[in-house]
């Protein structure tokens, strides 16, 4: 490639860069904001929430469409192809922590004005905190080409699952103890697993960062604690 | 390109797409023996489902890896780079459809023995057959580039929707009339909504299938039937 040419290659993959990083932005956003309106029983955020989740998905789309152009037009190798690839994968796993996000505003809709939700809720505000320092962390990582943040924050999927497990636990004995809150806690149930959901996206973002820095892919399995032990636990924790 | 170059790059594109059939025709024998192993209670097969993933996995890994090889070596445009690209997209799809199997696989284990199982994991069974017939359709679609029978598979997943919020209803109506149902009901709640996105990835493949062939993206959104005026089919509608 002349200089020119790489020059003006460069700028194409900041640019891609970029709007990864913005989908990142959005997709924490929504997560903030659902969560907010399930706590706050906030039908008007719940709404935002679920109308701006086509901005990410537009954002997704001209991702792939600049990619494929990308690649088409520079064939590009090596590093700059893996450059493309990862923004490709990252852009695909932040659509679906924005799909996720918004599923989460559309549960929080569904149980509005039921009895005993703000005090079931509790857990999944502390378990989407969670979720959103570590997409922070992820994001952060991929703007800084940060292999070790990435680390850590694969790490941390472990943690979200433990969390997850004990949510689950206890929203399972609010269904136990009074079969008026079934309704409500299955909404709930399915948004803590969405959150845990959010967080295997993240981790696969951190997956990927790794593998945009190192070249190579961190093959070892992923960190899971051992919470077989309880029946209870092993009935929260089949799906992973 | 030269005529031996052309020869050789077609060999290599029907490799990749052997490779996605094989995929296909994994996760389709995990569907179909997970629920097997649901409904028969078989702890054996539901192990043996659980363990073959990791072949699914594998086929995924190798097919990206020829992907990125194929397009930094023979730099294609066009269709040729088209085809490639939705061997990707596609294989995560499958490799997503292997998960959700496994999974199911596990929820089996996880309700093993439980009085009152049998009975209502009929539902599930009737899912699962609509699901395995699309994507099966989805598969022969791929293998034929058959625009119209993708478009077929791409319209059911309405019907398949509307059968979710159906078997959703059923399993809540357990957890309501008893206690001890909570339990097994919560596991085949978690399954019929892993079938439920078994469908939304055989969706995918049908679009993708389309993109393929025709060169653009099949935009309108997906069918949804409008289920919204009842309060649990409103629940079990929630995420998608």
């Amino acid at each position: 490639m002349s200089e020119h040419t790489v020059a003006a290659f460069d700028e194409e993959l900041s640019e891609l860069a970029v709007r990864v990083a913005q989908m990142g932005g959005l997709a924490e956003k929504a997560l903030t904001e659902a969560v907010l309106a399930l706590e706050r029983g906030d039908e008007d955020l719940a709404r935002r929430v679920i109308a701006a989740d086509a901005h990410v998905d537009d954002l997704e789309r001209e991702i792939e469409e600049r990619a494929v152009r990308m690649i088409a037009r520079r064939q590009p190798m090596a590093g700059d192809l893996r450059e493309i690839m990862t923004a490709i994968k990252i852009s695909s796993d932040l659509e679906r922590i924005g799909d996720l996000a918004k599923n989460i505003a559309k549960r929080s809709l569904a149980v509005h004005g039921q009895a005993g939700v703000r005090q079931a809720v509790r857990g999944i505000d502390r378990m989407s905190r969670m979720a959103l320092e570590q997409l922070r962390g992820a994001l952060d990582a991929y703007a800084q080409r940060d292999v070790e943040t990435a680390l850590d924050v694969w790490r941390q999927d472990a943690d979200l699952d433990a969390m997850y497990t004990s949510i689950f636990r206890e929203l399972l004995t609010y269904m136990m103890e009074d079969p008026r809150a079934i309704s409500f806690a299955t909404h709930l149930l399915f948004a803590a697993k969405n959150i845990e959901r959010i967080g295997d996206h993240t981790t696969n973002v951190a997956e990927m960062i790794y593998y945009l820095v190192r070249g190579e892919l961190l093959r070892d399995a992923r960190p899971k604690k051992d919470i077989s032990t309880s029946a209870i636990a092993g009935l929260a924790a089949e799906d992973g």
